[in-house]
């Protein structure tokens, strides 16, 4: 199986899929390639999400503003996954949490690519010939043929801690989904739920989940992601927090 | 076979097909995610124009403004189909259409989840499991296993007649479609097409398709899934007529 | 193998699904169902520049202003390659692009389609299970029973050659893709790369990638498709240059 992600939106993606069918009959399951544009953090966040509920898989993972320089293209193994993406720390907090999970020592590998290639879609060119590789052959074949040597990433990505305080919380927005709900650095399981807290100075309910005040209304809830979630019930979050990626979120009670 | 539907957009849908690939390795098909957000009707109206066009498969639908409230999570069974889903009515038109078709009884079961299970993400932490498991066993194991109890839906859902007259019709728009196609519940063979038809006081071609009319011109034609459509070749229907979903539309010819 | 792609957004294309589904149970790949409406020629664009990269398929691709009008159905030909589409030249950049490569001459078939259909979506009720057809039939197979009859497109479909000077190339804007760059006729091999352009009176950068010029900076490349791109460094070309598609680039150097 082999698993893609991007923030090429359409049509690009499709060019991968032709190139990694050409090389293997295995599975493509697609990930995403709605990330957002050019935002390694924002992909960084999602794919520490989602990749640990996948089975063994190649992951080739491409939000990748430094195509066509000098970067890496990179090869990551832990546990039963490996990836596939630039150096630029897109794919270095799944790799890390993976590994702290099944408490292994990732390796990583820097590509060696010697055929021509495009200097604008490395998707197409190296990554995805790439990814058909590694699923096809092991990494142990690949170093010995030249196309892998060990190496580390040059480029780490991590999301801060909370600044966390007797009776309040400093934390941050992370992302924000498609639903507006803002997801916060802030763990769900911080404080046993009291009534009410202040969020920048609103005071809204906290509550299990968005349906547990009524529609329109704002809450603070634990999200699928185990954090402090801003959101509205069926509606959007930022908006009425007034909040977005990066600012800072004081919650108190 | 399992498909996936969701107004889940972009990148849930990604851990409920890891989820499912932990358990099976089945062929898991997207019918889509862009379901609009928290609309549970229009997404029941598409899963009945789109369902019945599948072979046999267990269908995973989630657009759930209900989650982590005491709504059930449903198992529906009906023919060669079974259907995941929450019970605020989503898949009941579907199930009772199937039925009607096949003249055959729905089954329906409540699920008993005593996993662990966030509050606000069920299509990955219940329904796709769940989903999994229909794939894999006999519905009479899943009862016996204590993970199915049967039941009977709570929440009906069903679109309106129109209310037919000697030279009118009175209906409603049902659904705006992606082109702007707004489709009403005004049955096609309702008339033998006259050359002009009123709608809500604009007088437009009747026509057997969008380019029968110039580029840029309403017209009324029989869209594919039987009904009128209110439309504009190459352009937006829902604007033309000014009209949007649960709008009233009389017809008069 | 069946690839999709069309204009039609969500949740039309699952509708295909379901119906080559229930015919075959052959990988169906999504090109991409997000070309933009109607628009015959961006989407020929795109399918010249994908379909080469994937191995042997049948194409199913409906990009269809004309439904339901007395347009044909076309099956071609070339190579180990099939094409399922409208006689609008959707498909004959792609076609004509693989029978050079491969040095064959491409056939094509008219589809002769008895079976009730609706007016609007053919897509669902004709393109599909013919896709199907062809998937599991030889074409002359297809041909004996009546389906397919030889025929020829009736609509070219071709992007035009920019005037190349001493000192500057003529040429137009072919596509603006996602990420807003402006994708132009002009080859990227016409010149040994000047460290500047002039284009459109604005003086920029030539560059092998968008990061060699500041975040926010224009600059010229040579995109994956080897033409000249008007791009802009994590930002939108179009905007910058403000172009658009079919829109006139003269390039001085």
């Amino acid at each position: 199986m082999i698993t893609l992600s991007s923030d090429f939106g359409s049509p690009y993606p499709a060019a991968m899929r032709g190139v990694i069918l050409q090389r293997t009959d295995t599975r493509i399951v697609d990930i995403t390639h709605q990330f957002p544009r050019q935002d390694v953090r924002t992909a960084a966040f999602w794919l520490r999400e989602i990749v640990p509920w996948f089975p063994s898989a190649v992951h080739c993972s491409v939000v990748d503003p430094g195509v066509g320089t000098d970067r890496d293209a990179l090869v990551g193994s832990v546990g039963d996954h490996q990836f596939v993406a630039p150096d630029n720390g897109l794919v270095v907090p799944t790799v890390e949490y993976l590994a702290e999970q099944d408490n292994v020592t990732p390796q990583w590998y820097a590509v060696q690519w010697d055929s021509p290639a495009s200097s604008t879609f490395h998707g197409r060119d190296i990554f995805a010939p790439v990814a058909a590789e590694v699923h096809q052959q092991s990494l142990s074949d690949l170093v010995a043929d030249g196309l892998l040597v060990e190496t580390a990433p040059t480029t780490e990505l991590s999301f801060p801690d909370p600044k966390i305080e007797s009776q309040q919380v400093i934390g941050e927005v992370l992302v924000v989904d498609g639903f507006g709900n803002a997801v916060t650095n802030i763990p769900g399981d911080l404080l046993s739920p009291p009534a009410t807290v202040e969020v920048n100075d609103m005071t809204v309910p906290f509550r299990q989940s968005f349906a547990h005040v009524p529609v329109g209304d704002p809450l603070v809830t634990v999200g699928s992601h185990g954090n402090f979630e801003l959101a509205v019930n069926q509606g959007r979050g930022d908006q009425t927090f007034d909040t977005t990626v990066g600012d800072r979120v004081v919650v108190r009670w």
